[in-house]
């Protein structure tokens, strides 16, 4: 169980990496919720906004929120509108995640609510800083000699987001008409070649929430985290061709490779996640731990929650 | 792994509960920061501060903090004035919580510093809004016929705070001197008769965060978790006079005493936080599950180092 002080450490840098939206750029105050039928479903950065004002038809600017124009009536009016604004930049070059377009859309809702507003396309969410919901699997292995093992991916050096970086060994966002156990189920026969037969003994162990920012845009994102023992001598196989290589690499060594620039650095908390659940990194070992832990769990769903307070109570357009 | 729905939607009202601090008091803006040598490590309700302003050479009341007279050159100046004015409140039944003079010290400290700043009764860190840090033990056995069954306690009616309701099969405040998992070897044999034999295989799980309050004060508190699985045929034996008895529960009927007005409400979230990491509260089965989750870990450590950087930066006192 024991571990090297020095790369604990760097484990609360990390997770002020993987956080830095919610650590930084929330404190500056200058992005505005967006506002979608009465209800907030995200927040604009300046940049953004910039952008949004020549589709005054489309977005409402205000002083404090970023409007959809309320004269769209439904889900489809909303989708066709928002969806002509964000082909347009796509054209016009006016933001770098509208390159990896992916055709696969994402249902936009508020926090309060079951209803979806609208449509986008899954690499727009990052502009309107969206909730994104996901699906992650930690495939493990008690191995007799080496212990606790875990298998990561090395993801295709031909995807759109993060090409080539090491990953969870399953990973997806929510699908439309599924639970979230039988998200999990179709993920991990695509991306890994795991049977529900082998899924049975798949265990629920949680969620993260953490707010990242890129250059592409703001990350607010829950992973709903499932636990699954394999056997010695199962071989994740890949079925969608996202996927380099898997490899088994033991706690530490898996922790070491969370901890260095070849991980997708939104895939970090899960693994970390994992490690604390499974008693490989604790208080007495990482001198950070309550800071870390609560890194793992930042508040999103208060964050728009009370935005969304403001707005019922007039604060805020 | 299924449960009603019903018991479920009761879980966020119970973490809205034992946040009632986080979720409300927070925001009024109300409470100032409790700052000792420059440092701060608490938060002081307005109420109390009415009390202090009447030891004006011990406490300094600024428009934006409370300050240990700074005068008050090392830990013993300022835990003997300190202990001055608390025991003088107690003679004159100024707080409900000095009541429960424990004689059971508490080391203050900074979350920035591992350097003790003075030491107080634990029952007076509340008036002072100081963190705690405490350490958790769910003992469980996976029953063949019952399935996962957790160990609970019910607490002695003799107890100064939460006499007779139910609790964790083990709990303790951290003690000066062990590390985090001693604490819990040593907490297992006094309150439940685990022998450090038995606690080999004990698992450290995460912790979690919650800001609580009550009458007596303010409670951000931080408890360490562990896991052990137990051998069926154990039965926990108190050895310190603090319980009444203790009682093995399926994890429905131990999900339904802890959402029960019989459960002490700073418990609740250790074995919440457990039947989430276990499996048994799930994204399918708890509408709220993303929200609980963070309301397991709410930031308090982020809370009290912004108020610290602010400190540095001379936005206040």
């Amino acid at each position: 169980m024991a571990s090297e002080e020095t790369s604990m450490s760097r484990l609360l840098k990390l997770a002020q990496e993987f956080n830095c939206f919610y650590l930084k750029g929330l404190q500056k105050g200058n992005c505005r919720p967006f506002v979608v039928a009465g209800q907030q479903v995200g927040l604009v950065r300046p940049d953004v906004m910039v952008e949004l004002n020549s589709y005054p038809e489309v977005f409402i600017i205000h002083s404090d929120s970023v409007m959809l124009n309320p004269a769209f009536r439904d889900y489809k009016e909303r989708t066709i509108n928002v969806e002509k604004v964000l082909k347009d930049c796509k054209l016009r070059g006016t933001f770098i995640t509208l390159k990896g377009w992916r055709d696969e859309s994402f249902e936009v809702r508020s926090v309060y609510s079951e209803e979806a507003l609208l449509k986008m396309d899954r690499c727009a969410t990052c502009l309107f800083g969206i909730c994104n919901y996901g699906v992650d699997i930690n495939g493990y292995v008690n191995h007799p000699e080496k212990g606790l093992c875990i298998w990561l991916q090395r993801r295709s050096k031909t995807k759109q987001t993060w090409p080539g970086r090491w990953d969870n060994m399953v990973g997806g966002g929510l699908s439309v008409g599924f639970s979230v156990l039988e998200t999990a189920y179709k993920e991990a026969e695509e991306e890994a070649s795991v049977t529900p037969e082998m899924m049975k003994t798949v265990r629920s162990g949680g969620c993260v929430s953490f707010f990242y920012e890129s250059e592409r845009g703001l990350f607010p994102n829950t992973e709903f985290i499932f636990d699954l023992e394999l056997p010695l001598d199962f071989i994740p196989k890949n079925n969608d061709g996202e996927v380099e290589t898997f490899e088994l690499l033991p706690a530490q060594e898996a922790l070491e490779r969370v901890l260095s620039s070849d991980f997708k650095t939104t895939s970090c908390p899960v693994v970390v996640d994992f490690l604390i659940r499974h008693g490989f990194i604790t208080p007495d070992n990482e001198p950070n731990f309550p800071e870390v832990v609560e890194l793992l769990h930042v508040p999103l769903q208060s964050v728009y929650r009370n935005f969304q307070m403001n707005l019922k109570n007039g604060d805020l357009h």
